[in-house]
């Protein structure tokens, strides 16, 4: 495997939830220059619309940093008429905003010699029952991401699930069903976003995640960090389920994954900068007992179904 | 919709937990007659190979009391051998003898006259990280339910989901995954059991799976019952989810749903008939309730996004 | 059981989560009168210090439209020095400015006419292992609401508690727990407020956490709204959870709970006026219902484990 | 610390679930015997009555092969007449009976040499809403274990919370539920087992469960296994939660744990002995890595609030 390591840039500048703010305010421009001071941070994901109104300025920022974009994260949840939705809602007007905005952000993602951008529909879902037609909204997601990913072919459109927030449930809340939605919209340029803590948090092992999508020939993209299994706390990854991730680890060496794996670390009651640098930190060491692994004898073990011996010996290989 | 209630005749006899037995035990016989004493009950699921020894016996006795059968469930998990799975496993001679047990559960659904059999893989599944790999597990479910489906079209080979029980992470864990394995599969004669308490204990909401599978034209078998979103405790249906019980009764009755619906409801503490025939006019009772809907109101409001109106309309008809 | 429906005023206001913001900023003023145009609204909920900044205005507000105060919430985790706890922490310095908040939050629950301050310490407690010593966190709250509840005597002091947000775990995560404090505390002026979400959400049964108050005999509040056992949503009551919710108010009529009852429900997509009102209205028809029945034949199936007989006899009392 | 492990007997003979059964029969001996076996068990954890039937005999075979006693297991939950409950039911006579076993426990104890009875009523509890009276049912559970504990005070009763199974809700379902009870009884002889899953699967983080106990002066003994904060599978140690595991161990040394700790991992799938062997040696391995820890230096960074150079120095100690 080849990881190059970056950062969500939102996660630089102020922080909120339901009950408080965190840090300061900054300009796109101060924020990646944030992520610049982060040793190992080898580049972005960045938001457009909201941190890319000024595209000359980000580019120079970004070349002044030699900081690459992973991609373009393209948030279609964020504007007060999204609140209730935006791929999934019965109104064309509002589906055609979001799908602008995709396109936009594909044009965007070209400009910054990006391959991708990243989606996660998190407005699209319902808080009560009988509040939407299930199958309508299916459907209208389905034309939603179709149309956006038919605008241009040379950039992968990403799709991120996660089960909940900001509504009790997201339709895209599962690996599995993200899938499906994939392969219905039937457009080559595809692709799904697995961000750890929403794996986790929805009960999936993520290294089982990501041979779902390996198998299924659909490219995907890895966000990190941790929680304890119940909500999207955005950890420092391996906080809390180190094994999880060091499986996840020796999948995408086994795949021989190649490309960025990108921080959804939110340091809300820590330093932002030394957050990050222990991210980035344990993923490089975790990445080294990954690639230290003789992976023929794990593969041995795990396919003769020798667990006990598999569990020892991983032990004496990962713990001191 | 036209909904005929089944019950699953193992709940008539002896039951267990890792704790503690339950009620006496009772030969297939006995327990069908016990199934004919439930009011309201019209069929049964039975489960090969374990009640399925002397078949001309168990026609004689459905017939005598004029009971149909919703399924025959194939029992791939109970062999000591299937202890750490069974479809997924690589043991291609464990494989073949679950392919074996489905094709002979299929020709014996045949002779009883039912149009399919039923299959939930619950030791297909792991316990512990780096214990199986996963894609490896995954192709070998996919070739044994693919050449176990193509044994014979004219049964259906229904797969049912839980995301846990009896191994900690079972395989075909969401209704979504299910899917994706049955288009894998790619063979016609496949459909979806879609169990109400292992939707709940996902984090779904069983009507929208129930949409997923229309939306996917994947035919679809009802297991009911209900629990507390955190464990498959098998109690009396809408006891503790009452509206979802009653919007996943209104798409059944949205997609003329026609077909049994059978009582997975494990009566441990409670007397089984009697519980049996409250998990039964409770359904009834609710399949009343949402016959009575005026269903272009509901839908209207819906559509339009009047929740509050909803919520208040609903409260009025459904509530003293 | 005398019920009187409060609101807490915030939801009345400008809303957010972690990514969106919902509806417009009010003055504490407009707040009150918001309140004051929801159908059943008796009383508010109000802040202190953010909502209570000009005591004569808010007191002439709340008369003018004749409400009540069911309580005066001191927040001590809003502000930016109280991000890593208030309660808890060493900090003598900090945990003085959380007193001296909690102190002047009982002036001025007394000059509103209110006999209850309710406190609720969300920002006491930790995201990562290894953050904090558990047992000095306890220590310090002990004594933080200990030199509080000492103050004044005539103002009882409620704590809220709730499993986690913002953060991970919160100390006070239980019923019991709560009642564990307070008991070492050991003031007489201590209470509990018991939010049903929040008890849903930690996998209580909310009647049982009322009944082991009552039988501690510490003085309980209510905070009514609903979520799906995973996470504290402020749903509208018994949107989800209905049998929780009648269970629970049969407990408040054989208790004979005299008091408020107070909407912590957030209307972040809802017209909060109208949303308001169907909680109101929801629980006005809860308490009719439960109000109608028989409470002596209930007790007695319930005293003789009739469990089948009580749910069909409550279906029948409950539903059309 | 000082730390003996137990092993509880119960786990090396025939296990089962819902589903499945696992390992074959041994009579108690031949457990005791199987024991014996595991490199560096030193004692049991034997089940009463079930397993004590012929005293004598126990107590030859203990002795043969060099093996203490941590506790001797009261089970109140096994018989027929107690599915429904045994120490929280409103008759007499089977409260009379719970008792009854808990003396006789005890009387067992004294003459296997061991200081206490552990015992975990899992059956008192409920499935339905409006099943039970919570209140009556807890004042039964104090007069229950009030009466037993004041059968002879020179041994220890120590009550075993968990949340669910096998009824949906167990009424002890939390340490700070139990540390409530213990204190209304208010006996001098009473303790509470905290079991690690049970922690896990409610919620808690398990070092501050211990804590909590410790902060009450309530003597506790630890069970340990692990599992997915779901459900209690009694996996072997530190194999999802290891930090947890560490955080457990690292506060059982600051607080100078002398006595028992007892494997409550089952062995379902795996080699029961081969089993045992890893979770006592996984967790001889963790108690080193605790032990060599700079207990002065981690403090100091904890009481200052150096989460990030905690994190950082831990991972330099544990991990290679």
């Amino acid at each position: 495997m080849e990881i190059k390591q970056a950062i969500i840039t939102g996660f630089m500048g102020k922080l909120k939830d339901r009950f408080s703010e965190y840090h300061e305010s900054k300009t796109p421009e101060e924020k990646i220059a944030a992520v610049a001071q982060v040793k190992g941070a080898k580049g972005v994901e960045i938001v457009y619309p909201y941190e890319l109104q000024d595209l000359d300025s980000i580019k120079r920022t970004l070349k002044k940093h030699h900081l690459g974009v992973a991609a373009v994260n393209v948030n279609i949840k964020g504007e007060p008429e999204f609140v209730n939705g935006s791929s999934s809602v019965n109104s064309k007007t509002l589906r055609d905003k979001a799908i602008q905005f995709i396109c936009e952000g594909m044009d965007v993602a070209a400009r910054l010699g990006a391959d991708k951008i990243t989606c996660c529909p998190l407005s699209d879902g319902y808080d009560y029952l009988f509040q939407v037609d299930y199958q309508q909204a299916w459907r209208n997601m389905v034309s939603t991401f179709k149309e956006a990913a038919r605008y241009r072919k040379d950039i992968l459109l990403f799709l991120e699930y996660k089960g909940s927030e900001t509504r009790v449930n997201c339709y895209l809340d599962t690996a599995a069903k993200t899938l499906c939605m994939i392969r219905e919209i039937g457009e080559p340029n595809l692709g799904i976003t697995i961000d750890v803590g929403h794996a986790l948090m929805v009960g999936e092992t993520v290294a089982e995640s990501i041979c779902l999508a390996q198998t299924s020939t659909t490219p995907y993209y890895i966000h990190i960090n941790d929680n304890n299994r119940r909500w999207d706390w955005d950890l420092i990854p391996a906080t809390r389920n180190l094994w999880d991730y060091l499986e996840m680890l020796f999948y995408l060496r086994k795949f021989n994954y190649r490309g960025w794996v990108t921080s959804d670390m939110s340091p809300v009651r820590l330093n932002p900068i030394q957050a990050f640098e222990r991210t980035i930190a344990t993923t490089e060491k975790m990445i080294r007992m990954v690639n230290r692994l003789d992976m023929k004898k794990l593969q041995t073990m795990m396919k003769e179904g020798q667990t006990l011996e598999t569990l020892k010996w991983l032990e004496e290989q990962m713990l001191r």
